[in-house]
Parts: structure tokens; C-alpha cells; sequence
């Protein structure tokens, strides 16, 4: 499989130069190439997986308002748009209740849009070999071993990296495999777009990042049901049991998720056991009778949670974009919008540069993007602590969440706090509602 | 000087049986005395220290506005109108900026009264000798011993305590020393306003009762000095070095407090440590030569921090309050609030069932007042966290602080959920906003 579709998506040739190296062909990746392409910066995205591979990674599916404008801006929303579920909210349940959040009335009419990233990510790659090979190749089965010249002499191992781009006395070079061949890609800057694991976060000289980390004490059981959604919306739900989430992928594929201890095995789950497991926890005191829809399992794994951010964001000529800077648990639904919102920033520096030498939206990119980086972190901690039944949680720690849910369900405050997090904050000021003045792009 | 207060104190006679025995003579068991006085109901008010102790215990002194209205609505309120600072905000300072937030404009109007508990306790004594000593006496150095009788039979071990009104099998007795003699004081209510180490706490069956609570990892040392606050507001400031607060007593003595692990030795910080500590702490990168005011520190404690919350706040014939029933660390401001909303709630339901014999407000009165208490316990969990530098913080941690914060600057929706809750929810609804709905007294 691996052959045919590399051989499918091969272009005419191989370039061995560009302006824009792309590392990782993720939503990030692919979706920066395109911004690139309509400001017409050229770039070559190197993926070292298959096509097929790229194409069924299960990620999330619940995209803010900001992360369908941006698709859509670059023609990349058509499918979305047609197979897109759009909510109004999400519901809370606990202590046997239910609570319906409705983002349009608490978070200024915005809305989410439940589409899975995977179906993102084979949106982005047909348009891409449709319409980019030319300019901006795509190279699958690519694999990048080393970056090098992101920064020189005595900038390599400096913090500061304001001179670099106004002292260009090196040129990045990427240096892959692809074909049985090693090649090199010579370029004016690199984007690392390849996850928390890739070579673009560990070529940030160590005197130069620190990444920040913080591991959660439980995982989730993810599964994918060929059963229609049990409701409208996503279900976050709160039980003595732990955990437990209600999302779908349409309106024939629920998607459901349980928290479990880590280091679970999914064959410990069968599915009667998942199912049962899923009742209890979504049980509601009012109608006892409420059960989810059932039907057959086709997907099952466990998913780790942890929190990391990388700092500074960028060096020299290199920035990093999505999971390579920063991993978000996945009950806040911050890791596609985060990665989204990265790119569109820096499609838009890069654009402004290119169009007239300023340096200086490149410059901040690390800094205005870190802002909104910590305020999802904090909010993905916020909903995972409140949500989550850690091991080592007293019965206070218990009342203190419920305390905590409780005050969002009877407080408009509280709930239009949750409703501004979750349904996202504006793309310019992604700290809040203006109050601190809008972060212009440079 | 023991011997001189009571003497002074001492009512004319000392009853044998009484309708409410309020063991305490904080300010909740005073308050109490003085609404039931107001009702037409007798009370007795038993108070194992002596006036001066009573009188002298340092504690908050910050009252929202419906502690201010309890408090003005039964006549004591005259010199705390007169002396009192009506303060608009507070002032949180993190990663060296200022900012204010203003409680008015975010929470409805509301503002709050800087009067320190002590001089409330002032008020309620002198009061209460002048006016009330005859029908409802005050007895210091008045130890009480046990409480009997609170319910009966097999309802004593039962959690089901609605049926003890409906068939008044027994009748309580506090049995007490005083003068030199055990007395016993028959009465038809109890109410334990002696703080956690008290009696009335202990008088819960254990079958019955369950106390949930949470130790943190820090002190509180307290000063009070003779020198004018350093600023009009409270001033809540996170640090690298921990938590510090500015706070005030009156126009020229100023309460301050710093974080410091548990187990420290006041002897450990001389004055000028304290004076310096502080202006570390409090240091402000838009003016770096913003110094607090000093002057002779004429006290100085440490002070733990701990939460607790006895759950059910009542058994039979006996009901607790205050302290007694909940501990919250002074970060939120909550302890005396929830204390004078307990007893103003218990004390409505007292004169209905004095006016109507119905027991329904008597018998909620805990699941009434426990949606509240645990508002408070997660409000000041979510400020000490907040706000303090645990030990065994991560940079992560840290991080995580500094975006809540950071979002409380900068978004109005975030600053209203923390000016709503240490302004002060409304006591009939104090879980929020009305969104659940009112919950009215019986």
C-alpha cells in the first residue's frame, strides 16, 4: 500500500529549493502550504508517512468558529460544509443531572462545528495534489533527518533572535530521505509541523527552549461505533466512576470515549463492558431509563493525556507550529484549533514579509502566539481536573468539583467563562474579550 | 483580669432552661442572640473565655454587602457605617503589573466593607450587655461540657433527623460550668457556634456526621502595623516568591501578610525581613519604586490554612454554625460571611417556627446552607491556588497561575466570576446568579 500511494501522489520532480520547508503533512502542515500558496510563497511539505497512513490518524473533531473561517478562506471548507454537524453547546452531566451550555447566547453567537480532523487532513491533501503539486510539492514517504543553518555563529545558541533575519549569512538546509535517495532542501525558512516526537522541536538549540511539561494520572478508552449519535450534542460527563464523553463523527458513527486508569489494555475492555461502563456513567437521575445507542464497535485504543508547551515558539529560521510546540489534554478540543490558529498567524507574517521586507511579524510570532498557547492549556487543565476522577482525589477534592459544576450550571458568569473558552477566543486576541486591547499581527 | 470582665459581664440571674442555647460568643453565636431577640425568642449564650479573650481574637475583616445589611438590619451596624472602608475592588498584581478589578461594574453593584471582625465582636458584646443581658443572658467563662438530648431514641444515630421535630420525645440539656458550679441548662434548641474544636461538632453522632477536609501547604504570617495602607484596596499579589496580601484595618494601621511554609517560627522573621519581603513580593515593573508605607509592627502570627465542611450542619434539636460547621483559608474572605449567612438563615427559620410551628426551614436549614459553604470551599480553593506557590509546584504550574490571571486582566467574563464571588453571592441563591433559581427560606 505504502508504494502505491506514494507513487500516486509523486510529483514531476523533486525540488531542491524552496522559500517555505514544511516538516509533517498533518492538518498544520498542510493547511500552512495552502495559506502560503494564495499569498504565493512558494514551499515543499515533507511527510515521512504514507498517505495512508496520514489519512486515518483518529484525532478530534470539534472545530471553533475561527478554525472553520480559516478553512473556508482558503477553499478548503466545501466538504465540511456539506458533512459538518454545526452545535449550539455541549451538555454537562452530574450527579445524575443534565445541563445544556448554549454558546450562542453566552459566547457572542458563536457556534462549534463537529467535522473529524482526519476528514480535514484527506480534504486538504486531495486539494492539495489537485491544485499545489507544482508550486508547493507534497512529498509522502519523506522522511527529514536533520535541519541545519537556522541560525548563525554565535546566534545558534542565543535566545535572541532578532538579528537573524536581518543578518541572513546562513540558509537553512533540510536534509531527507525520499525515493532511496538522501536529498537536501535548501530554503529561506522551515516550519515544524511534525508533532511533539519530531525532528523539527529537537533542533531548538537546548540552551535556547525549555519545554514544559505536565502528565494526568488517567488516559481515555476511545471507540468509534457504527450507532447513531445517543444526542444532539457532546456530552461531557462527571461520575463517581470517572469520566465519560458523548461525541459522534456523523450522524451514523458515534464516537465515545471513557476515562481509565493508564496503562490499560483495550483488550481488558469488551465491548458489552464498554457500553455498560458508558450507561452507568452517563446515567441520569430523571430519566432512568436513558441509554446510549448502541452498535458495533470498529475502533478501539487508549489515548495518554499531557500537557506540554515549548518555549520560544520559534529560532532563527525556524518556527514551530501545532504539537510540535505545544500538547493539549483532549477534553478542552484545543489541539486542531490550537495548531490552526498557529499557521494561519504565521502564513500571515511570512505574507507580510514577503510583501515588504518587515521582519517584524516573524519576529513575534513565538510571543503573541504563547499567549493563546497558555490560555488553552489552561483551559484543557480546567475542564480535565474538573471532569476527571484522579487516584489519589479525597472526597473534598470530589465536593470541590461538583461545587465547581454546580456553579456553572445555575451562573451565567461561570457558564459564559466555559462557553468563551470552549467555543473559542478571537484569532487577534485570543486572551480574552478585548479587555487588554487586540495583539495586531505585527 | 479574667475574673474583673466576667464580673462585669455577669447577668443578674443565670436561667435553668431557655427556647435556643448558642454555645459560643463569636460573632456568629452573638448575631444569633441578637436575631432571635429580635424574633421574640429567648436565648442563652455560653462562652468558655473570658470578654477580653473574646474580644481580642484577631480574624477577616472583609464583609460583603448582605453581611453589611444583617448587620445593620438588627441594629449593630453603627459603628462599622462610621468607621468602616467601603471599598470598590481589589488589586491583583502578578508577573509585576497591577490590575484592578472593580467590583461595581462586574457584579451588579456591589461593593464590599473593609471592618474587622474583632470590632464587630465589640459591637455585638457592648450591645448585647446593654440590651439584651436580661431575656437573653451572655455568660462568659461558661464551659460547656455536653450536649444531650438532641435526639431520641433511634432517631440519635439515624441521619434522618426530620422526624425529631413532629415527636418531641426529648429535650436537650447543656451541662456547663460556671462560677464555680456545673450547671445544666435545659433549653429546646442548641446551636454550636464554637468553631471546630468545639463541642457542638463533636456532639454529632459519628454515625451521622462526616467532616471532609483539605490542608494546604502554606502558612499565612500575619502582621499588623501602625503605619497608613500603602493603597486604597486590598492588594492580591502572586509572586516567584509566593503569595503576599496588603490589606488595612483603618486609615492608619495596615494588615499585611506573606506566604511561608508551615512550621515557621514568627521569631524567624524580624521586622525589617518582613518590610523587605514584602516590597520583593509587591514589586510593580511599571514603577520600581513603589514601596509600602512602614511602621511599628505591633503583632505578628503565623496562621494555617485548611478547609473543612461538616456535612450534615445539623442532627435533631442541634444545628451548627460558623466555624463549627466549615473552615475556608482566609484567601477568599469567606469565613465570617458564611458564618453571618448561616445564623441569618437559621434565625428566619427559628421565628417561623416560633410564629407558625412549621419546621420545614429548620429542618433544610443544612442543605440550604451547604450549597453555599461549598460555593465559598471552591471559591477560596480557587483563590489560594491561584495565588500561592506550592512546594512542590512545577514551572508547568506556574504557568498555568500566570494564564489565569492573565485571563482574569483581560476578560471581563473572568473577572466577573471572581468579583461576583468575593463580592458576594445573594443569600437566598448563593450558588449564582438565579439561573437555578431562588431558593427561598422554607
Amino acid at each position: 500500500m505504502t508504494d502505491g500511494t506514494r507513487t500516486q501522489a509523486a510529483p514531476a520532480h523533486v525540488p531542491h529549493e524552496t522559500t517555505v520547508a514544511i516538516i509533517g503533512a498533518g492538518p498544520a502542515g498542510l493547511l500552512l502550504a495552502r495559506l502560503l500558496h494564495q499569498a504565493d510563497i512558494a514551499s515543499v511539505v515533507l511527510e515521512s508517512r504514507d498517505r495512508a497512513y496520514a489519512e486515518h490518524r483518529q484525532r478530534a473533531g470539534m472545530l471553533e468558529q475561527t478554525t472553520v473561517d480559516v478553512l473556508r478562506g482558503c477553499g478548503a471548507g466545501e466538504r465540511m460544509d456539506r458533512e459538518g454537524l454545526v452545535h449550539d453547546g455541549i451538555e454537562l452531566r452530574f450527579a445524575g443531572r443534565a445541563h445544556h451550555i448554549d454558546f450562542p447566547s453566552l459566547a457572542d453567537g458563536r457556534r462549534v462545528t463537529i467535522y473529524a480532523q482526519t476528514e480535514i487532513v484527506k480534504d486538504l491533501i486531495s486539494l492539495h495534489l489537485a491544485e499545489l503539486q507544482d508550486t508547493s510539492p507534497l512529498l509522502f514517504d519523506a522522511e527529514v533527518h536533520t535541519v541545519d543553518g537556522i541560525a548563525a555563529g554565535q546566534e545558534a545558541d542565543s535566545a535572541e533572535h532578532r538579528t537573524v533575519f536581518s543578518s541572513p549569512t546562513t540558509q537553512p538546509a533540510v536534509r531527507y530521505s525520499y525515493g532511496g535517495e538522501e536529498r537536501v532542501l535548501h530554503c529561506d525558512f522551515v516550519v515544524g509541523c511534525d508533532g511533539f516526537h519530531g525532528v523539527s522541536r529537537a533542533a531548538l538549540p537546548a540552551s535556547v527552549a525549555r519545554t514544559y511539561e505536565r502528565e494526568y494520572p488517567h488516559s481515555w478508552l476511545g471507540v468509534l461505533a457504527d450507532a447513531p449519535p445517543s444526542c444532539e450534542e457532546l456530552i461531557y460527563a462527571h461520575s463517581p466512576r470517572g469520566f465519560a464523553l458523548h461525541s459522534m463523527r456523523s450522524p451514523t458513527v458515534s464516537r465515545l470515549y471513557l476515562q481509565v486508569p493508564n496503562g490499560t489494555d483495550p483488550d481488558d475492555w469488551p465491548d458489552e463492558r464498554i457500553w455498560d461502563e458508558l450507561d452507568t456513567r452517563f446515567a441520569l437521575a430523571s430519566d432512568p431509563n436513558w441509554r446510549l445507542n448502541r452498535g458495533a464497535i470498529t475502533s478501539k485504543a487508549v489515548l495518554p493525556m499531557r500537557s506540554s508547551v515549548t518555549e520560544p515558539m520559534q529560532h532563527g529560521r525556524l518556527f514551530l507550529a501545532g504539537d510540535a510546540a505545544h500538547i493539549v489534554p483532549p477534553t478542552g478540543a484545543k489541539g486542531l484549533n490550537l495548531a490552526v490558529a498557529d499557521v494561519a498567524v504565521l502564513a500571515d507574517a511570512f505574507a507580510r514579509h514577503q510583501a515588504s521586507g518587515d521582519t517584524d511579524a516573524l519576529e513575534t510570532y513565538s510571543a503573541r502566539r504563547l499567549r493563546s498557547v497558555w490560555r488553552a492549556e489552561h483551559f484543557s487543565y480546567f475542564m480535565t481536573t474538573t471532569l476527571h476522577n484522579a487516584p489519589d482525589q479525597s472526597p473534598f477534592d470530589t465536593h470541590l468539583q461538583l461545587a465547581q459544576l454546580e456553579r456553572i450550571a445555575s451562573s451565567r458568569t461561570a457558564a459564559a467563562e466555559l462557553a468563551e473558552n470552549y467555543a473559542g477566543l478571537a484569532l487577534l486576541d485570543s486572551t480574552g474579550d478585548g479587555a487588554a486591547g487586540p495583539r495586531p499581527f505585527s
